[in-house]
This record gives structure tokens, sequence and C-alpha cells, in this order.
């Protein structure tokens, strides 16, 4: 038999102070799965005696929820976010979490911890449920632009993870991007698709789009942590709007159902900027969904768009 | 009594060849509302007879649909998407549209078109439905990276539209980042925040993340491309499986949707690469999420995920 784990727990990272921490660890610890360091300024985290299970470590400072990464390092050995790390590192706790900034929680971490070898980046592995299952996505925002360098070591992380959770399975593993095309993309992107193309230890499938990672057949899908975390809250917001209009149902449900989900009569994006009225199309567009692109169209002329926004612009300027 | 207004189409630009193209026209030119230029490849544009409201404007080249920006302006004067363009500019059409690739729209139309004053660059504009109403986002594609100046464009592109749309309405504009503190998103991001701050025309309403783009209220969501398109798509591939979820119903559809649509359970993101185990949760997560990020980070200790992760990168460097 094993003993249960030891958890650290940043007390202090929520947007809401210890109060979720604290009684997230209290019902972790009644079931014994967990022995629980809650890390934190002690006197926020008097939890009523001593309760099996959980222990307070004490650790005053506060990393402001906007330091800089040369603040972060400079000051705070004492934050609870610093604390936590160190628990880890001296083998005191087997795994740390938090719900502080992520750009802290990266910089921290890579000071306290450090890396793993060939590694130089962490990358924030979330997971998606799809039709089909679950996908991973990573980075979902660790950082913010990646290269090609850190994009591949997403990817191998990513795909070091499914190995882990699912052995013998040769993990599936698409980029993110705009489009299907091998001329898609950022250059980071198509010289990390260069790269895993090359790679014999995943099953590279390209590029997936956003629209088809709900139905896509994936392990892993790798993309900057900007791009990541956009579409992963997205997905957040949209499963946010369906259970709210499941839970309306009725004719209610049917008319804001209808108006939020069907994709074709909002076929159509202008292309605004250029000096004359230009619509853009899907590409796969069938023929209502091709109408109502021309459609938007002959409203845009109808309302005389262009020179509008042209004369709008030309008053802008001359008026300050 | 205006006359209805003329559409040049690029007949030749969508996924599938012109024949959504031509259905599209006839279905259009039928009540009248538009008369349309059929742009392209003449032998494969063939209306039966002459339609009244339609005419064949004969591009017999092709835009390849990878073609880089220099091939794209050099080569093809007589390809569909420069004639649908050139129409545009000669005046003898009111509006283009296309299904092509988008760069190539943005390329093109900058070379033939030219751009309005003080703008470098198109932004193409979207329309998302959301609990309100809808939502326009620019840029969704046109470019992929922006810099402070063209999402200040964007900006002003976008508000100028809604202005149109609505007079006497001030536009509230949001940048879409991955948080809504000051200090969070690029350099680009942050510095264009500065400029629209400042900005009368617009009401400035800061940062919007991608889980709030179906409930705020806004009328303009500025971004780079790459996460527009990534936004949108995500946007339309969630829409997909809610429609399927609806369609479903019963008790498969319950189950299903119970999986897809939860967020609680996958609350904690692994950050990988770090020589240990750590997990985010969400900054507002409430107890039962927060209690899901720990079970996240106690099934890793009890898998060895960071270990056993460290020992495949070891083994897979050492093999290859």
């Amino acid at each position: 038999v094993h003993a249960p784990p030891t958890i650290a727990v940043d007390a202090m990272g929520g947007d809401g102070g210890p109060a979720i921490a604290i009684d997230a660890a209290l019902q972790v610890a009644a079931t014994g799965r967990a022995r629980l360091l809650l890390v934190g300024d002690g006197a926020q985290l008097a939890v009523d005696g001593s309760v099996d299970g959980i222990e307070i470590v004490h650790a005053p400072a506060q990393v402001a929820p906007d330091a800089a990464p040369a603040a972060l390092l400079r000051v705070q050995a004492d934050s609870s976010l610093h604390r936590m790390y160190a628990l880890v590192r001296e083998g005191r706790a087997d795994a740390a979490v938090s719900g502080g900034n992520s750009g802290a929680l990266m910089t921290v971490g890579r000071a306290v911890l450090g890396m793993l070898p060939g590694i130089d980046r962490p990358g924030m592995l979330a997971t998606l449920p799809t039709l089909h299952g679950s996908v991973r996505m990573i980075d979902v925002g660790a950082s913010l632009r990646a290269r090609q360098v850190h994009l591949v070591q997403f990817a191998r992380l990513g795909a070091a993870c499914c190995r882990v959770e699912q052995p013998g399975h040769v993990p599936r593993v698409a980029l993110l991007n705009v489009g299907g095309e091998a001329s898609k993309g950022t250059d980071a992107i198509r010289a990390a698709a260069a790269v895993l193309r090359g790679l014999g230890t995943l099953d590279f499938r390209g590029f997936v789009e956003g629209d088809a990672i709900f139905e896509a057949e994936l392990d892993v899908i790798v993309t900057d942590g900007f791009a990541g975390n956009v579409a992963l809250k997205v997905a957040e917001g949209a499963a946010r709007m369906a259970r709210h209009l499941l839970a309306l149902g009725g004719a209610d449900g049917g008319a804001l159902a209808r108006r939020l989900l069907d994709v074709r009569p909002r076929n159509g994006a202008c292309l605004l900027g250029l000096a004359g009225c230009a619509v853009k199309s899907h590409g796969n567009a069938d023929r209502d969904a091709f109408v109502a692109a021309v459609d938007r169209a002959i409203a845009a002329v109808v309302e005389r768009l262009v020179p509008r926004v042209a004369a709008m612009l030309a008053a802008d300027a001359a008026g300050g």
C-alpha cells in the first residue's frame, strides 16, 4: 500500500483569496486520497484546530497579480508560489497546484524546479472533451508566442504524456493553424511541421483548424500559448452557452439556438480597409452559405459601407 | 428607384470548383436583387443560354491555392481574382465576393484596389451571434500577426463599420487577450490598448477573454488574424457540436452533453516540462473545480507522469 500523495496548494493564488483553496483542501483531506500542504499567509489560513491530512505552511509574501518576471524572481522567496514549488523541489510534496497567474507560475516554476533536459519552456497542457473522447492541447497559456523549437518541444511533451497515459498507442499530433494546406500559418508553424514530420515517436497529422478540434481524431493539438488560450476559452464560453440553451429549452431555447447556432446566415466576412467593397466567403460554403456572402456584399453596397467608413476615417483624422 | 447592385463573383475561388458559385448566382439573379458578373474560365461557367442578370467575365488563369504573394502579383492579371477586383476598380461592379484563399484575397485586393487613406492592411471582419445580439470580430484571418499600428487600424475600421450600421451609437471595442489585467498579452496588444484608451470615437472596454465573447456587451472585438481565425472557427465548431447535441436529444444527447459541456471536471492544466509536477487551476475556480485540479495533480503523481515523461524524452534523445 502506497502512502497517499502530498500536494502543495498555493492557497493565495486564486482570484478570490484563500477560501476556495481551503474548502477544496478540506474536502480532499476528508477522503484521505491526499495529504495537503496549504501554503500562504498563516493568519488567513487558520483551519479550525488541526485537521487530519492538512498542514499549513506559512508564506507571508504575496505575488502581485501583474508582477514582471524579473520582479517575481528578485523578491519573494517567501511568497506562497515560491514556497509551493520549493516544497516539491525539497521532496516534501509530490505535486503543486495553484490558481495564480500563468506567467508567474511558469517563471517561478522554471527558477525553483528547473526544466526537464532538452526542454526550454514549460507548456501548459489542458484536456478538452470531443465527440470521440478527449484531446490534449499544449500550450494553453504558459507563454504567449512560440518559436519553432518551442512548438516541437510542446509536441514532444504532449506526445510523451499521451504515451504514459495510453501505453502502446502512437500519439496522433497536429498543429493548430488557420488552414489545412502546407502553405498556411506562420514561419514557426511551418518549420515545426517540417520537424514533426520526421519524428518517429509520434504520428504527425499536419494542421488542424479551430472548427475541427471537437471532431478530429487526435491525441495532441500543439499551439502557441496565445492561440491555445483563446481556443480553450472560446470552447469553454461556447459550452456555457450550450448549457444555457439546454437549460432554457422550449420555444425560448429553440429561438435562441437557431440564432446562435446556424452558421450559414453569417457566412461572408468583409475585407475592410480596401478602397472598395470585398467579401470573403468560406472556401467550402454550400449554395445557401454562398448566397449569404453575396447578400452580405449587396447589403454593404446598399448601405454604402465602404465610402461611409472612408468618410468617417477622414473626418476622425481631420478632427484629431 | 435605384438599380440593383452589381456583384463580381470569383467563380473559381471555392474549394470545389465553380458549381456552388454558379448555383448561388442563379438563385440571387432570379430574385433580381443584384446583377452578377461571374468571373472565371468561360468554358466551365457556361450557364444555359443567357440568364437575365448574370454575365460571364472570362478570366482563364487560376490562382494556385498556395501561391506566394510575389507570385500572385507577378503573374496573373487574367486570373479570376484579379479580374474580380479589377471590375470593382473600373466601376463595372459595386462589390466583389470570393471563396478563395484569404492571403490571396488580401494581397491581390491591396494591389488592384488599393487601401483607404491611413490604413496599411485590410482586416477581415466577421460577425458572431451572441447572447445579446452579435459582435464584430476583426481580423479573422486576412493576415496572421498584427503589430500595434495594425490592431489600432482594425479597431478604427471595426468601429467605423459599427457607426455606419448603428448611427449615434458609440462603439464598445475590446482587444482579445489571454486575461483581463493590464499586464496581460503581447507588447503589441498592450501598446494598442494605450492608444485606444485615448481615442474619442469609440468606447474602449479593455481586454476580453475567449470565454466572454458570447456574453460580453461589445460591438467590436479586435485581434490579430491568427487568434481571430482560431476564435471564429472554434466558435463555429462548437456551434456544430451544439446542433449535433440538440439533434440527438434524449438519453444519448444528454449523456454526450454532460461529457462535452461540463467544464469543471477538466479544470487543472499540467505545466509540462518543469522538473516536477505542477498543475494550474483557473483563477476563478469554485470549490469543486479546485478539487478537480487537485485530483489532476493526484492522478499525475499516482501515474508518475513527470518521471515517465522525462524518461521517454531521454530515451527518444538517446535513440535518435
